[in-house]
């Protein structure tokens, strides 16, 4: 402590040597410092981001391009804390001149600047988890791609440079590389190879941990299988062999290759959804000095035009009454507009009925759909849907779905009758795990009054009962509460869809409880009548000397009676 | 809905259509996307954060000049749904060739490259709320400065522009402008107005909405003075006069400007706070990827000298060891290290027994001042405070300090004795007011056990009682989780330190409470034989034929042993 002074001298600043140490801070170097922020706040956690933001771009890439996804993800331990990860798919590929850029640099992308339902949306993620390999390792990103018009493959190293956070290219090389995924059958045997003439592998190596759980990886692979029933998905995670004396730094991973199996998420239906559309912003949800900015950046030359153009829902006679309210030449040239004029422009908007923004540009997963998921990894006895219309949020169209699988008391391990339930949230059909106090959907959850529905809940939690909630968001733009995108932000309007959707599932819910529980009853008395039913066969024969056959028929005939008299309760 | 197709229509992309739109994400363009990551999710919120950000940058100015901060926060309702923010200080002023970029562009600052303790370290605030403004309001932020050198200010007028994150400026002027402060005395009457030769003002108007409470304005600023008694703090809200149609859009401010008083915030100590120190990064919390981004970056000749010069605690002797251990020559060039050999470099770090980071660069409040603080605000019977040694957290050095003030059971009107006890969260000297569920501060508080102090605690909650308590963490580096800075992250060595100050606290507490209840209990005996002292007297009189004056002198002498008795106990 007492050195302390040496490390650094405290001085009067003026305005002058203060002006001398201030500088540009490169958003790299923001983020590197602050890396909690994107999800790499712990070597658990920065597993699970890296996988989930390459088969994010795996799959958003697929579905822009109509393919029907095949992705691998092979994560190998490579050190005491070290992992691998590779995630491959059978995409379109990234153009050269692209790969760099995509991820060697943050803040890239095709997604932010559009209104349009995908699962990235900032241009972050996976040059993020290159930069953290990079920071914990040392190691570049290492990309394959091919496309389709291509022969050969590219494989390149990059690395950012986070002081400019501009890529670094180490190697650049031409390559025979074709995408291949090795399923395994349901008996467990291998299947036959496949290959894809075209595709993208992203491998990063980074500090991180393993560890199984709700929180792992394995969850975050299995609910992604749920929510992309047209995804077939093939994963493996290569552990070091217990040697005795712990994890092996030396372990080439060579070895173990080849017996450990890949798990093949089959998929469940075979045609890749529809690209979703991009939409133009509303003009409800566009503030004031945004519209301004709209008006100086337009290639519109009349104002009128501008506002049909650029805006969604804004017919010709529409801009033409609104430029009228706000006492402006619908001929007026856009950027001559002056800060007073767009003020009462803004007014105008404000003042005039809209249509509703375009809603055709959300892609609902279904409630067939997600039934079908639920069916095929969750044991249940009770399955059911709904898929809300469409709503919005300062402008932005959005909508939501619920599916509930409900298990008999003790049938399914998984889900303890005693336990909370399990919540599931899902937005542009990402699974998020993290940060489920912080959500919107779990707060929705908590909210609805589960006991009119026939589970236990404690005040201001969760219901308790054997039963799995998938809640669904989809929309142009998710809120996120951060730039990990763990957990949607607290919109009342998403909050009140949520909370009538989980009604209509509660309902639904009930009736089946109801009935189950008369079922019940109906079935403790069929069973207590049935064992006297030998009896009063046997005094009947007694009393009007039957036969056996005929004290048979007596038999027959009152089963018969009380299963008709049980089928109508 | 039937016409969405005609906004835009999805089309199957291919590598190359889709590298067409892949295009650079501006810093700005993300954040105001994404504004509810800075704090501005709602206009009660916008308020408060751009008051925050502002007047933590006058502080931090003022200190790192040496002077002892002036400084005013004038609120104006200018219109429905808009408020113009001006907070004003005595600081060293900013030159002119600074004062677009600071406030003008997102990333930029001289905090963000150092490890030193101060309020602002992100270099994203100021500006964000310029932004904030200019997006609601369409309008500039306006900037007068003058420096200590300089004879006349400068006036600018400041925009954001999003797609570049660069500044525009729309004015620039020199003119006569001294920054004037308007005391209030503490009975209310107006004191001598204060000038000052150098300072810089600050104006943003926004669209906002201002609420009294908890997460008030007013609460930040008295909060801050509490917390930094060197501050002398004007402030003032001029709403709009009530008119009998609500708000009117065309109130001029001017009418009311002089009627509406300032409240003064008096400093309690005149003693600038020392600078705090600027320290380097202590080797241990320091990754691999840093390490090798540092070697490429030093000015230094010998890899020993970059060891010696660039980090904390690390001696000639120390890095020679080091260098040994990691098999490497001491006078290699840093630039020239390989991968592997960083491995190795990395490994000896690790492995090398140092010197816990310098703390003398750390500046807490003192448990001195924090009580003084609290008194001065918080009306109380007991107060106590304890300040931690400084502690280490992924290589940055933190302290911790917490003060308890605690209210006779309804002595104080705010502090209900059924309410949970009030939390005053403070990180660098800021308090922090939104977002304390996801606070480390607030988890410390509710894990302490209270009820071993003589509290009631519900289960994992904060403990109820008349009670105030204040948490203050000091550090180069504070761990916010998010950029709006609102709450810490749960890092285990910072939550430790918490729980141990509080215990300290809590146990000083304890003493307290049972003191009080034992002279409670003494009180009541005393109130009880008081009474039949002059029985007793009357009865002596009578048995000892006792005069009027040697009965009063029983009396008196009964009442002197009472007294006597009781102050033992």
């Amino acid at each position: 402590m007492a050195n302390g002074k040496k490390n650094g001298v405290a001085k009067r600043e003026t305005a002058e040597s203060m002006a001398k140490r201030q500088r540009d801070i490169s958003v790299s170097e923001f983020f590197l410092k602050n890396r909690h922020l994107l999800g790499f706040d712990s070597p658990r956690k920065a597993l699970l981001t890296t996988v989930k933001e390459a088969v994010d771009n795996a799959l958003d890439a697929c579905e822009e391009a109509g393919i029907l996804p095949e992705i691998s993800v092979n994560i190998e331990q490579t050190g005491a804390a070290r992992f691998r990860v590779t995630v491959m798919d059978n995409g379109p590929g990234i153009v050269k001149s692209q790969i760099p850029k995509i991820f060697g640099k943050l803040l890239y992308g095709s997604k932010f600047h559009r209104l349009r339902m995908s699962r990235g949306q900032q241009g972050i993620g996976i040059s993020a988890a290159g930069m953290y390999g990079q920071l914990t390792t040392g190691n570049s990103t290492i990309i394959f791609s091919k496309t389709k018009n291509k022969k050969t493959a590219h494989r390149m190293m990059v690395q950012l440079d986070t002081r400019t956070n501009n890529p670094t290219i180490l190697k650049d090389e031409e390559v025979e590389w074709r995408p291949e995924f090795f399923p395994t059958r349901e008996d467990g045997t291998p299947g036959r190879t496949i290959t894809s003439a075209h595709g993208t592998s992203v491998e990063i190596e980074m500090e991180a941990s393993y560890v199984r759980g709700r929180l792992s990886v394995d969850e975050y692979l299995k609910q992604c299988a749920i929510v992309n029933p047209h995804l077939q998905l093939h994963y493996r995670i290569v552990l070091p062999r217990k040697t005795g004396n712990g994890a092996d730094e030396n372990t080439t991973g060579a070895a173990e290759e080849e017996v450990i199996p890949w798990t093949t998420f089959s998929r469940a239906v075979t045609e890749v959804p529809e690209p979703t559309i991009e939409i133009k912003p509303h003009p409800h949800g566009v503030e004031l000095g945004l519209l301004m900015k709209m008006l100086k950046d337009t290639p519109a030359r009349t104002l009128k035009a501008a506002l049909t153009h650029d805006f969604s829902r804004v017919s010709a006679n529409t801009a033409q009454d609104i430029c009228e309210r706000a006492g402006l030449n619908p001929k007026a040239r856009p950027v001559r507009i002056a800060h007073s004029e767009s003020e009462a422009l803004y007014k105008a908007v404000q003042e005039t009925k809209l249509m509703r923004p375009p809603t055709d540009c959300l892609a609902p997963i279904g409630e067939e759909q997600l039934i079908a998921g639920l069916k095929k990894e969750i044991n249940a006895d009770f399955y059911t849907a709904v898929t809300r219309k469409p709503a919005v949020y300062r402008g932005n169209p959005f909508l939501v779905e619920v599916a509930l699988a409900y298990a008999k008391p003790g049938a399914n391990p998984d889900l303890g009758a005693e336990d909370q339930v399990r919540v599931m949230r899902i937005a542009n059909r990402v699974p998020l795990l993290y940060m489920a106090g912080a959500c919107a959907m779990t707060k929705a959850v908590s909210k609805v009054n589960w006991k009119s529905y026939g589970l236990p809940q404690p005040r201001n939690s969760l219901p308790v009962g054997p039963m799995v909630i998938t809640l669904h968001m989809a929309s142009v733009w998710v809120p996120f509460t951060s730039e990990s995108k763990e957990a949607i932000a607290h919109y009342p309007e998403i909050e009140k869809e949520l909370t009538f959707c989980l009604q209509e599932c509660g309902r639904q819910l009930s009736v089946y409880l109801k009935r189950r529980t008369r079922l019940a009853e109906a079935e403790r008395k069929k069973s207590y009548i049935i064992q006297y039913i030998p009896h009063m066969a046997l005094g009947l024969k007694e009393m009007l000397e039957l036969n056996d056959r005929q004290e048979q028929a007596v038999i027959d005939k009152l089963q018969d009676m009380l299963e008709r008299t049980h089928l109508q309760l």
